[in-house]
């Protein structure tokens, strides 16, 4: 085919989600299996009465819009983000972007030249390091402590031994759970500060943290302020990720770099849906049903992850928020069972996947591309009953391979 | 601050357009000057209620969707570019992005190694050549024929000569107003086949002929269609550029690419809007409005053209599509005017848009940002009245000029 395409169609992983999507259509279709999909990254409700009407007038916004994101909007954003994070941004400071991933795909192109590197703190979301191959960078993946926290001795030493711009992970993580504390966010600050690096910082769930944990925020602390961009959306909290929008807070030369690119890049996000979003997050009902979903997750938290913890051969650290558990399942790697008239090997993380679809008839999804290949993630989004079935499905499966 | 941003932030040219407007607004305000703006880049009429309703239930698509697009819209496009094109593409091989724009963009990175050349025939979109910056890509632009036709003789030369895999073009031309005719894509299909590079074929004015003219594509010739990628949406046909919708129709493998890289910078497009879109492209009354547009549209060129060439100094082209007019004005260079009590000099394009704001109160884009910096772009996408008045006051202030 004529020159052929470029380098990092190649060296850009597809989505593992669906590939699995794949797997689970076949197994349902082949064998009948009555499978519970913990694989979703999104939650299960959607948004309110209020919010979907609004979709109506939106529609009247038909022309071309500011490339930045509708003023309204990024108002509102404005205010969340005081009240949330406790720091004020200007609306000149915030960018409407494609979904949270297109704010971090943006913000790869303003930041990198080919080459430079970008520090991720493992466990990661998929799409990071991708999003870093995509506008040429290098990702450079930090491993974490033995709880999956962030680990600042590695983070420190990476940063100096590499060529690393820019410093990427999320809190409340998906897929770990973990919410960073002040004293870790200090300590990243600090590090960030004496390094001389752009820190990214995605706090889609910042609305789901359990137990009244607090979500502190890197770009509350003193002097990170100018290297600091925050990453958040809608999309999470009212239950709209088929919408596509999400937004950045940050330095106001690195908003104006943002506006510039997405100008000839997609010319921002699409106007309706902004203009209901604007409506989410100003409504007592979108709040509200936020809140429920938090607390459903919870409630699946505490079901699931006890559940889990007490399978021989299963440890998952506690979620804090976010709505998944990221178990460790390395200590069954080498376990052997039987399917389909044949023996298999549980090698890694998408054996034991392929497993626990087959044998349990749970879908989780491996955990290799989150980084960390003894881990497997499971969704919280869903209804109790799933998650009671599912955790006693695991364990009987997993008792069957001692 | 910090390590600074990448080197693209500094080479990308903001778009033309948008400091035009501050212009505008500030002469408005400054010298209450009463300016007919002819600067839009989109109709100045939307959607059809109907299509405007199905934003409610397309709502309801709050989950993340295929990142290729809905399979409803792909299939509607299909049947759509099968009767408009002549050449039927699979629903498999059409993907669903955030405006025509979001799909150049992506298949820059599709196609493009850092330092690759993309072939642009002037004159073009002011987005083609930093769309390519941007993907790290080398702008390649070919001048055109005496009559702003595609010249096939420098278009040879020059893939030869440089280092070029894609070639870009629109047509009905933006900001032309040419239809590149049969025997013009017979030769350039000829010679995209023997160099062996892609061709990528923006279509998104097709819906625009004046005259009962053809639009034909390239798309449509022998031996190309594994080259051939083509770029179309509602934006322009339904009134509907804020809603971000555009596809792309193209090579099974290119299309895969397309969709893999799409998964990570941003998802696809907004669901709400890819819902609506279909029933716009099978509604009879969103076809009639697009036909009244066009015919309006049509008789603004008659008047609009006719009575630019009537005025020394300027000549137009006739635009066969499209909905702009784009004289030549470089005669002018070099007279002298009054303003504000100071004398100027009209030196380039953009000091001949300036005097247009301050004498004749109408707006124009200046063309060097479209590759030609003796024309200027005016829209016809206006009233009658607008289009009368226009140039009668341009005729009035370039009179004034000798």
């Amino acid at each position: 085919m004529t020159r052929g395409m470029s380098n990092i169609v190649g060296q850009v992983q597809p989505s593992a989600t669906l590939s699995l999507k794949e797997e689970v259509n076949s197994l349902r279709e082949k064998y009948g299996l009555n499978i519970i999909d913990l694989t979703a990254g999104q939650p299960d409700a959607g948004p309110t009465e209020d919010v979907l009407g609004a979709l109506l007038d939106g529609g009247r916004l038909h022309k071309y819009g500011p490339v930045q994101g509708e003023p309204e909007l990024r108002e509102v954003l404005s205010k969340a983000i005081e009240e949330e994070v406790g720091v004020r941004w200007d609306p000149q400071d915030i960018a409407i972007t494609v979904g949270a991933k297109g704010g971090i795909d943006i913000l790869m192109r303003v930041l990198l030249n080919p080459g430079d590197g970008v520090g991720i703190l493992s466990p990661y979301w998929v799409t990071y390091p991708e999003s870093v191959k995509i506008a040429q960078g290098t990702p450079c993946c930090m491993e974490p402590s033995g709880n999956l926290r962030p680990d600042l001795g590695i983070l420190r030493a990476e940063l100096r031994a590499k060529n690393v711009k820019v410093l990427l992970y999320s809190s409340p993580c998906n897929p770990s759970g973990i919410i960073y504390t002040r004293d870790e966010l200090e300590g990243i600050a600090k590090i960030v500060k004496e390094e001389d690096v752009w820190v990214i910082s995605d706090e889609i769930y910042r609305k789901f943290a359990f137990d009244g944990r607090e979500v502190p925020s890197i770009l509350s602390f003193e002097g990170v302020r100018n290297n600091a961009i925050l990453v958040d959306g809608p999309s999470k909290r009212f239950g709209v990720p088929g919408w596509r929008l999400g937004c950045l807070a940050g330095p106001r030369e690195v908003i104006k770099a943002v506006t510039k690119l997405q100008g000839h890049t997609s010319s921002g996000a699409s106007r309706p849906v902004q203009y209901a979003a604007c409506v989410a997050y100003t409504s007592q009902k979108a709040a509200e049903a936020c809140e429920d979903m938090r607390r459903r997750y919870q409630r699946n938290r505490d079901i699931f992850v006890a559940g889990l913890n007490g399978i021989d051969g299963i440890s998952c650290v506690k979620p804090e928020g976010a709505f998944y558990a990221f178990p460790d399942v390395g200590w069954l790697f080498g376990r052997r069972y039987e399917f389909d008239g044949r023996e298999h090997v549980i090698k890694d993380s998408a054996d034991f996947g392929s497993f626990l679809l087959r044998k349990a008839e749970v879908a989780g999804v491996e955990g290799a591309p989150f980084g960390m290949g003894t881990h497997i993630r499971f969704s919280l989004a869903t209804n109790e009953e799933d998650s009671v079935q599912a955790v006693g499905n695991i364990r009987e499966a997993v008792e069957e391979l001692f």
